[in-house]
């Protein structure tokens, strides 16, 4: 297939034009009207081999989860979709079904979430066993308040998790790394519901404990999470919980009442933001074998174990 | 290495957090200030083995040329650079150093023309042959007056280039698609001069022929080109400076008095733009090896060539 033409059937066929588009897919660049003057950006990547699985994985699922884990991004910062580009490199041989299944799971997805596809970029690699990669960037603004950060915990603040963690590649069917939903929705009535009391969040891609150390990072502070408090899915314990990754629910840090779900999605406490050093002694009685200087700890009865390291760290 | 100790290398170094970056990177979104309400948004790739030789190029040229690409997309929209973001998916034995070059090229690029990394992904491949890619987003916003797009074109517009075409792959040293200059300013000046005399834009990036069939088919109208008059590099004739691509210039159509230059880049005028079907008896002269309906057609002396394809087609 032609480039020229795989681009054409992607934006002749996008459904989500609507008003604020006002340069669509298809020119240099994309245009969106904001309801302000501020936009959020990110991008994450989808690689063949190391995020799914090129043979079993059909490329609708591909498509839907390459745009829902940018997504996902937004709803850690409980801001509002606004549109996704599409930057994909192709193998030679994935044929013309393939692709257009992959680009057209993109767009509705996308769609869907209210974030049209605005533009992008195919290219085909140049050896047959290169693998797909899928590179989506989305744009959001803020939804009349401030984006929650990962940077604004402070010590005494409670640390919850949504919905339940863990089994996400599970090979059997029941994992949900392809089909979760972003917690766009629930992130919004989330920061509507606590205001200034959300103080940081983020979503759990990598695993609780190594996510969670990214909160404990940026806030300067410390965590401490209670194992037997850790929402697990069926059959999964609390380590394999903190550190399968790929769940996409989201972690926060807040002060005061929050509620325990929204929209049937349960939110759990499970530990708390400490001042750093507090946790030292915990961490001495362990001597050597600690990592040092570990953000987060999970005690699990009368253990204390350093958690920054429990989930999935990318090595080259 | 690690991709967070790489990432907070990245980070730590940006030079360009300025008043208008809100959220640096590091976070789930960065998130930048705009002077109204528009944002532009593009993304372009570079894939080792397509866009750049891996073994021969420097990893702090890829790093350069990644980032130049998609500017060039916001000069071809005559608007201004506001972001930057970075998806980049390493060979496993890229090594600490290479990678340090490159990401060090593509923040320095971006800061260069105003434009900050404010975020960004670096994922590795599970092979070690597998290729290098960079999918790099671009932020805009207009300046001051609407983007200049591909479909504003009318019969009777001249069409012109900047600069000179063809030989940008040459492998003795004298090939300009790693060195370009992305033509954000002259875009500026060319537009603050013309104001709605400047009808349509794009960047010459798959070459002349193919790039001038867009703006053709965005506008409904058709070009005819004028061989004699594309101003070609030393050493390259027409053909190979219509086709060559990556060039990063600019061609344009336009009505009434244009500079012959701006900041001493040549703008020549290579063609005009004709109402559809105006260029019909020259197409039935050349009979069947006519491709059907050519949006381009280049005149060299008594013969006309159907031009869109022209240029870099990219097959699967």
């Amino acid at each position: 297939m032609r480039e020229f033409d795989l681009l054409r059937h992607v934006y002749r066929s996008n459904p989500a034009l609507g008003a604020p588009v006002l340069i669509p897919p298809g020119d240099d660049m994309g245009m969106v009207s904001l309801h302000g003057p501020l936009v959020l950006a990110a991008v994450d990547q989808l690689v063949a081999g190391r995020h799914f699985t090129p043979d079993s994985t059909p490329p609708a699922l591909v498509g839907r989860k390459a745009v829902t884990r940018s997504l996902s991004d937004i709803a850690a910062m409980a801001a509002v979709p606004v549109a996704t580009l599409a930057a994909v490199v192709l193998p030679p041989v994935f044929g013309h079904d393939r692709a257009t299944a992959l680009f057209d799971a993109m767009r509705e997805t996308a769609a869907a979430y209210g974030a049209p596809l605005i533009g992008g970029d195919i290219a085909v690699h140049h050896e047959s066993h290169h693998p797909l990669v899928c590179a989506i960037t989305v744009l959001a603004e803020p939804a009349g308040h401030p984006p929650v950060t990962r940077s604004g915990a402070k010590p005494g603040d409670v640390i919850y998790v949504t919905g339940t963690l863990g089994g996400s590649l599970n090979a059997d069917g029941s994992g949900h790394h392809l089909t979760f939903e972003p917690r766009i929705e629930l992130a919004l009535e989330l920061s509507n519901h606590l205001g200034t009391r959300l103080h940081a969040m983020l979503d759990i891609s990598d695993g609780l404990g190594r996510d969670a150390s990214h909160i404990a990072e940026c806030s300067g502070i410390e965590i401490q999470l209670d194992a037997a408090r850790i929402p697990c899915r069926a059959g999964i314990n609390w380590r394999r919980a903190m550190s399968d990754g790929e769940d996409y629910e989201l972690c926060f840090a807040a002060t005061g009442d929050v509620p325990r779900e929204i929209n049937g999605v349960p939110i759990t406490p499970v530990g708390e933001a400490l001042a750093v050093g507090e946790g030292r002694r915990v961490r001495e009685s362990r001597a050597a074998a600690v990592v040092a200087g570990p953000r987060v700890i999970v005690r699990d009865g009368g253990t204390a174990y350093a958690a920054d390291d429990f989930g999935w760290q990318h090595e080259s």
